[in-house]
């Protein structure tokens, strides 16, 4: 995630209509991502009310605005199937599936984004589905992606095989690992051990072309185990939901043990946020999706625009064409 | 948990070689469990051994000890399968079995213990597989009951919906919860959402005889959404090892902000730690059966002595043998 320039000036996509303050929390997130992280940025949206927000920040003539005039409610279920051509949404995926933009960033509704992104953009050649990757923060420091984390609800061992491959892409070019290890979340560390799907992408992973750890449990989700947690959406979301949740609950028992401030509290709350890590990646696609947390501010959205970025560096569906396992690297 | 009185007074058996700290543990925790909650218990393992530590709370005229020559070793793999007709385990589950016992606590491994339990004692008549029940500590005090925590990782819908009765028998006998409100754990609240098993599983759970709350999702787990979390054995073995692992973390990393002292949140993590509350229930068996972790001291397995005792006053699988749904009752 380090603020490298890069050569292709293609700019990354805000959906400046997405997540619950918009326009002004992604507008602002663009200028961030623009000015403090060097990253090139278009934004997509209502022209006027897009230009009137860049310009409390002195920014409108240093960045482009395309015009859509529909904003995809964030209620989430039906949203994304319902946007419309005009939506900024369908029209930001048009932009990253004719090339003009490098990835698209948006913090609206994750069903929407993904149903959308899926329709607008649509798989990459040789992709069986696509998987969300989540980066997690981990007690050794630094982060982990989970993947994935709630795209695919019942992958084949196949799909799941894909979803290492491409979590280790991910840990490679967005967390600065070159030689990311992978590990398969079941139930017990033993070879072999699992339920029917994990004992045969176990087989799968251990073929493919990354360095796979092995199997991992529950308590290694946070504990920097592995650089890449792989497993299907249903278990990974149920985790990284899981992970939220207890976070949140461990917090307000400290506090209610009255043995630390909740201010400080709430510092510590914030550093382990899953979702202020630069939201989920949607991988897979032909190009390059962010999907922020609704509630995103301006900096947690300037940060999943480096995020697309550095995924949009990288072609991380190119080792899935590769004709077969065994093969030499990491 | 309440320690009332009940009226037949068949002992719980309590594995006196199970466990990291036995026999002194297992010993010292069947003392408790009679002298302060009024559980009635027998003591299974080498005689001589365990009268030793009876002998040193002064306590060997007030607990039976059945004597069994063998400990089955607290390695995982195997352990189970290979523990002999002389070891402590195979020796309670046949008091168990023959009635003479009312329930069998274990610290033992888990696997161990699971598969000695489900050889030596059998399932209930209408069991289709038997489930893990862990009590989880909820941020609104008191505690929810996880079911399966992994005992069956590949469960038909229809097994599910028999952990989830399961499940409410466990929650009205063990946490007094005469109407328990039961979810069932999945990718988002909304009807229909989730995988296949979940869908179906849905489906069948708002026929049975139970408060059915609906889907849940993995931040309700701590949250005291409802008191029956049920969900398949791979899922819920994630889960709690997850919750155990992220409790932890969360814990480190305010130790590490230097805002409260680890001696303080200590306590907090004593609290929270789900295997200190009673164990694991292995439910659906003909006999009762409470797993302590294997690193319990006494105290947990008193406590688990009062579950297993609780759990034997009721017939949790009566309601499966019954003829149909669209019961009344709950």
């Amino acid at each position: 995630m380090a603020d490298r320039p890069r050569e292709p000036v293609r700019p990354v996509v805000v959906d400046a209509m997405g997540g619950d303050h918009a326009p002004a929390a992604p507008v602002r997130g663009a200028v961030l991502a623009c000015r403090e992280h060097g990253v090139p940025v278009v934004l997509v949206g209502r022209a006027a009310e897009v230009r009137r927000e860049l310009d409390r920040h002195g920014a409108a003539g240093e960045i482009d605005v395309v015009h859509a005039a529909e904003a995809v409610p964030m209620t989430e279920r039906g949203a994304g199937a319902a946007a419309g051509a005009d939506s900024s949404l369908a029209v930001g995926c048009g932009l990253v599936r004719t090339g003009a933009g490098a990835a698209l960033v948006s913090a609206g509704s994750t069903g929407a984004v993904v149903t959308c992104a899926i329709r607008g953009i649509g798989k990459a050649p040789g992709v069986l589905r696509p998987a969300l990757a989540v980066a997690l923060p981990q007690l050794t420091g630094g982060a982990s992606v989970l993947v994935d984390a709630g795209a695919t609800a019942d992958p084949t061992p196949e799909m799941i095989a894909q979803f290492a491959q491409l979590g280790a892409g991910y840990a490679r070019l967005v967390l600065e690992r070159p030689d990311p290890a992978v590990g398969l979340l079941t139930i017990g560390s033993e070879p072999g051990k699992g339920n029917r799907l994990t004992r045969r992408a176990e087989e799968l992973l251990g073929g493919l072309p990354f360095r796979f750890h092995g199997n991992i449990e529950g308590h290694d989700v946070l504990a920097g185990t592995v650089d890449v947690i792989v497993t299907d959406g249903f278990t990974g979301n149920v985790v990284l939901k899981n992970v939220e949740g207890t976070v949140r609950v461990t917090l307000a028992m400290v506090a209610g043990a009255g043995i630390a401030s909740p201010e400080r509290l709430a510092e510590v709350a914030r550093r382990y946020d899953p979702r202020s890590h630069g939201g989920a990646a949607l991988l897979g696609l032909a190009g390059t999706v962010v999907v922020a947390h609704g509630s995103s501010g301006a900096e947690t959205i300037a940060r999943a625009c480096v995020v697309a970025r550095d995924l949009a560096s990288g072609d991380l569906a190119a080792r899935l064409r590769e004709p077969a396992p065994h093969r030499a690297g990491g």
